[in-house]
């Protein structure tokens, strides 16, 4: 018999989290119990899982020592508090919020670009940000055959990175702005129907924003490369789903446009999509929405050095950016369980059964 | 008595035309005549011009030899043909298409940047591209002030550097989502309702777009340094007015943040709005729509290169990054006529009218 493990999903009103909860079922994820669990505002509605009707329980009252397995996105402030009691009973925490990224001893995993990491964990393994996973997943083959010294990236996010509140503004603010009415601003710190604002997370000494610096620290800790440089100017567009990124690469030996897509066209969760004169590039409405991989195109050789590489990047930010990398590292961890269990087996067999 | 112009504006019924006509008017200049010219579909209509109604001639029909500046901006195809033609009759032509930009002996000009390029014209003189043109002359300073080695820049360029049908186009494409019902594509090359593309213009053999390779050769044009580095990724948001641009340079000698806002403050045609504590950054929507200035925000050193500086600046790509500049040249011209009647009426003076 398979093994079958039972999953808290926190956060599960979210987006990320109901993006969890379905990824968990289109990918037959061996769930035995599933157990959604949010706020007071949440708990007591229901949503399907597998045709069958769950309950949103009460994260507050939840006993994680029930579970294998607690997917949490319900912001950094919860996984603070419950994050670490979940990991002490005995539940393996995949935590999708800033919280424990930076923590030398969490490993911070993209499952085809780190899942090596995973060796190592005490129950508790942070997803990187969003706009970090893309990029490092299109870099990491590159990276790989012949090194990158610097990175210069500028994003063009969509409002689901910040939740759906930031999507129901700007749906809001969009309609309102076509009847000829002022747009209301709550979420984003300025206008983004129709505008795109320069400024997501709040800004550092440094004179970047947070959201910045992340794609700073998340790449060298996923890279395990302190050395690696990385200038990233981060913006909000008015795009309800899928990331795009302009990423400037500067690499350590000499890599045409035709070796970069063909080492990408080899790469596991890359689809290059790269081909001018047919107009095809991908964008967040033709390629990114509802799809795993990420998508890259517009490959160039930088006019301006020899090193020099351009590539335009685009993925979906709900799925591979947050609930889809969760998922996939609960997958790595799983079968890795399965190979150690498939390991024993075949020496017991050759050795007699003295494993 | 001042000196008076017999001016005409050559695609008089276009979103830039229009604006050449608003500016001609709100800045006062010495208009003698108006003549807005367009082809057969809006020759006839009428529009209003210092509270008088003028009809729109012909352009095919119309003597060039009447007016003393002819502002072009109807497509290069039109410039091809007529702009060559009214400067023979005497006409100083102003053309905003990119039909001249790149030849030598045409003179290309942002009046701030390169005002003294005006000495040597042959009654033909070039309007940079949107996009170069509040790039440049955010530069311009930092550029005289320490020098530039290499420009790495990305935009968001709104839809009304396509037109007013690209203006229509995301107007109606957002109604038609928002409803619920499907996005016709007609003018961007894909959706660009909620949507952000990596694609203006015609892509060119070296994976770079017309769009992207304008601000290599016009900046190189506009600085008269053929020496200078420039790597654009051109994309296309979903914005009505004002192009946003992430700019990152590669200064010649250190320069810290404070010390560009301080040159950037003190230079012509720019407003720093840079103050990450108080939210001040410059957006399209907040900033550029109907101003004229060009706006410079989130000004900062490069975390990852001593000589490298990060900026984001948005200005409003109708005025300063079309009309407003082809009005800035005909104004710098005639203070040109102006300057050189005041010199010599003073060389008379004291040289007891021998000159």
């Amino acid at each position: 018999m398979s093994q079958v493990f039972d999953v808290a999903v926190v956060g599960a009103s979210g987006m990320i989290g109901e993006s969890m909860i379905s990824i968990l079922e289109e990918r037959n994820f061996p769930v035995r119990n599933l157990y959604p669990l949010g706020s007071e505002r949440s708990a007591g509605s229901t949503l399907k899982f597998n045709d069958e009707s769950v309950r949103i329980g009460l994260l507050s009252e939840f006993d994680f020592s029930r579970v294998q397995f607690g997917l949490f996105s319900a912001g950094a402030s919860v996984s603070d508090v419950y994050a670490p009691m979940a990991a002490a009973d005995g539940c393996t925490v995949i935590d999708n919020t800033s919280r424990f990224r930076y923590e030398p001893e969490i490993p911070l995993v993209i499952p085809e670009v780190n899942g090596h990491a995973l060796r190592n964990h005490e129950r508790l393994i942070a997803n990187p940000n969003c706009s970090t996973i893309q990029m490092i997943v299109a870099l990491k083959p590159i990276y790989d055959a012949v090194g990158i010294d610097r990175i210069n990236v500028c994003t063009y996010q969509s409002v689901s990175g910040a939740g759906r509140s930031a999507v129901n503004e700007l749906a809001g603010q969009t309609a309102a702005l076509l009847n000829g009415r002022t747009a209301e601003i709550s979420i984003a710190p300025k206008q983004i129907a129709f505008n795109v604002i320069p400024h997501i997370d709040r800004f550092q000494e440094n004179g970047y924003t947070k959201e910045e610096m992340k794609m700073v620290w998340e790449t060298r800790k996923i890279l395990g490369d302190d050395s690696i440089l990385v200038n990233p100017t981060a913006v909000r567009v008015p795009v309800f789903f899928g990331h795009s990124e302009a990423v400037h690469i500067e690499t350590k030996d000499k890599l045409t446009a035709e070796q970069a897509r063909e080492l990408l066209r080899a790469a596991n969760g890359v689809t290059v999509v790269d081909d001018p004169n047919e107009l095809m590039y991908p964008t967040a409405v033709t390629h990114a929405a509802n799809r795993d991989d990420v998508f890259v195109g517009r490959i160039r050789e930088d006019i301006t050095l020899h090193r020099g590489l351009n590539m335009w990047v685009v993925s979906d930010n709900v799925r591979k950016g947050g609930a889809l990398n969760s998922v996939q590292i609960a997958e790595y961890l799983i079968d890795g369980v399965h190979w150690l269990i498939r390991f024993h087996r075949f020496f017991c067999k050759f050795s007699g059964g003295q494993f």
